[in-house]
């Protein structure tokens, strides 16, 4: 999969400075380089680490100057990281591909329907009635349950779960580890102690979304927990049950959404972000990571903070206790000005 | 699985406005209700979001009222939410029931002793010397570690993975993608790096527990890890080695529970909350969500804040941070009425 | 396994106050020791809690003392805790030998590489040109995919999930539920939503580094995600995409490093703590549980905070916060005394 920086050169139609017979064998960052990899230089505030860099050949901008004696090939252009990004499908290792049928060693219901066109791989498991759309690949290890239904050219990595009942729409991406359709947490007291709330509920999970490895999304107690179409959700995430994802939301890792809550359309969450339970997030919110909506926010609010509030009251108050220290010395020499005895609760002041 | 709104109505006792041929096909919440589906409102502060939803019958109290044009069937009853939970028996899906008996398509060792009302499905694998109780259900890809003991009425959904020796009691529920009996996080500086600590311990699971999805259960360096009979644990929770969980507890999704801690009977932890490791939590206490547990609690605490404190005195300091950029502003006033220079730690205020 | 007391006080070379003929059964802890099993005091501050135990006997330091009336066992040594782990190679449960070769239900695509002294177990699934190293073990459910390479003396525990491409070193441990290598969370907008960047990089993993159970590690967008040598990685931790980390770092229980940031070598990353996409952290960096960085970090730092900065400043952050509701109060008082009227804002003070 070798190419050599000439050719390199002649794709990206840029200027080489260096020997065009160097050969490159894969793309990196200019901090994880290593002898045969081509890198680039995207924002002036790297050229200090190029000198660091283990990269054989960097693509840069015009305005870009190395040391003198540095020798590391160059190949010029007007915007290197689109330059680089241009390359990464010439660059890519071959993925074998997913040969339809199913694995002898797979195990199907027989009241399971699978297109004829899906790829079910080797100790996957499919249980009683469910669906499996045209070009949809199950791989090893994943248990899709009773009644489960699929779309068209869906993924399911290996180890997925998806529990009885579940529904994908087309296109839906889901990595490894990851359980769809679990039971949502829900006990009552009880004489001999907590009773759990059946939930006869499930998921339904929209087109085009993706998500994560290692995932946990649980059924409704009744109706559906639903997650809109084009929403992304990275690793690690929790969603409750009975929980509203709107469309083309972003979800990034490790965030709890709590039960019963609803996210509008195009909200943005940070990572270990979190909702309270049965809270309503507007459309367009934004979510700083670690923000914790503990109430109601409207379209286009911008949460930040544990327990969140709007950014810019949050980032007052926390500007504020950054001088809080410094204030209770100030407050002390007022006091003391004024004759006030000092309290005892300042004494360890500083 | 269909029920006509005469059907229904006649079940509850209610009185029904609108026409009792139309067809229910499920239960939903008044959000993410859809044609076909019956919803409730529970409570008036509900009411107007009826509007909004789809559902195609509502049940409703006594004094419900709509606007004069809505066409909506409504069920009155005196307590609708109760009257829309006891509807859930009768519109759960049916499931089906797990066979007794080994498929053919699971692995276990000649050594195992599985009670022949078990159900072991495909691509189980259960180890040498482990033991299974009556009726318990071991589903897809789960693992079962050697010399693991499982009591009776047990459910191990799809992927669960029990490491050697854990031991589980009676009716224990462990949802999918859950490690039991990893080892715990234990390391001391070695000369040529990090030495691992063996742990030779195990975990012990009481009677009627229920645990989560993705959650991971170490076992301890000695001893064991235990979680008391009758607690539930949500999903992605973390227990390190050698932590003490006692009875009935309630711990939410992405909660950490650090090593050698110890947690009372009857103990409720929000979602994303955490202990340090080695304190001691009495009985009946509470961690709000995220609140962080650096030290030792008494029986009875209600505990709030990222490095809690009783929940009384974190809220007021939580309430006072909301007027510190105020005070930092009021305080530089008192300094110019008496003279005092702005010191310059007070410049960026506001 | 039992052992008598007599037989344990003379290995430890110990003085035995008590019946020798005492069978112990295990090992454990004061707090979850059970009938059968030894435990110790290693340091004074437990002896009070000696009296709650239910261990059969007691490793002791020369100065312990317990109440007239206590009839347990007693064996005295120098250094208790010390005495107390020589024992835990002796009490070690069996654990049965991995045989080597291949299950015959286990999965191998016919390119792959399995060295002779590798053990492949049932339902694992090993894709298209995979290499695995001598003494290797490869548990129930694994997956491995195409053109992975691990080196020698790995475990790959139960229904871990390698994605394609993925290289371990010689040594490297990786506990069940754990995903390397499946993509990162990477976007962009598009004309009918967001649009999917490809990630073509991989995840390398040097020698002797240890990765615990329901661990997400993303494969790079190009180059590759790496962790260092050493390094040493608990439960529930996400690592996304291009980050790099350093050799001999620890990183605590439900930790998450954002995409392409560098961490050096010798950190410590304390529970639930995280960092920000694309910063550096230096060498030898202490985060404390729960940090987060948001920004770089020089070599040495010891951070602290949600917001994380240095642990001295942010402690007295948080202790100044603590006198912030009295603070308030006198403020009040300073504007009362010079007659300025109070501010609305305070008039819910304390």
């Amino acid at each position: 999969m070798a190419r050599n920086l000439g050719d390199i050169a002649r794709r990206l139609n840029g200027q080489l400075d260096g020997d065009p017979t160097v050969e490159i064998h894969g793309l990196a960052g200019l901090f994880d380089a290593r002898a045969g990899d081509l890198s680039f230089v995207g924002e002036v505030r790297y050229a200090p680490f190029v000198a660091r860099s283990r990269a054989s050949a960097l693509i840069v901008g015009p305005e870009f100057t190395t040391a003198p004696n540095a020798s590391i090939p160059l190949i010029r252009v007007a915007k290197p990281a689109a330059a680089f990004e241009s390359l990464l499908d010439w660059f890519r290792p071959e993925r074998p591909a997913s040969p339809s049928g199913i694995s002898p060693a797979a195990f199907v219901a027989a009241s399971a329907s699978i297109a004829p066109t899906a790829c079910v791989h080797a100790h996957a498991n499919i249980g009683d009635g469910a669906v499996v759309g045209d070009a949809t690949i199950v791989h090893a290890g994943a248990r899709i349950g009773s009644n489960v239904r699929i779309g068209r050219q869906c993924v399911l990595h290996a180890n997925v779960v998806l529990q009885d009942h579940v529904r994908l729409g087309d296109r839906v991406v889901i990595h490894s580890g990851t359980v769809v359709g679990c039971d949502g947490f829900g006990y009552r007291p009880g004489k001999a102690g907590l009773e759990k709330l059946e939930h006869i509920g499930t998921v339904e999970i929209g087109d085009d979304v993706e998500i994560g490895a290692c995932v946990t999304i649980d059924r409704a107690r009744f109706g559906r927990t639903t997650i809109g179409r084009g929403t992304k959700i990275d690793n690690l995430v929790q969603i409750a049950h009975n929980v509203q994802i709107g469309e083309h939301c972003v979800i990034a890792a490790q965030t709890g959404i709590s039960g019963s809550t609803t996210v509008g359309d195009g909200c943005v969450f940070g990572g270990q972000a979190a909702t309270a339970g049965h809270v309503h997030i507007g459309r367009r919110v934004t979510a700083a990571a670690r923000a914790g909506l503990t109430k109601d926010a409207p379209d286009g609010a911008v949460m930040f903070g544990i327990y969140a509030g709007p950014v810019r009251e949050k980032r007052r108050e926390e500007a504020a206790l950054r001088k809080l220290p410094d204030l209770l010395k100030r407050v002390r020499e007022l006091e003391k000005q004024l004759g006030i005895a000092d309290s005892g609760g300042a004494t360890e002041d500083g």
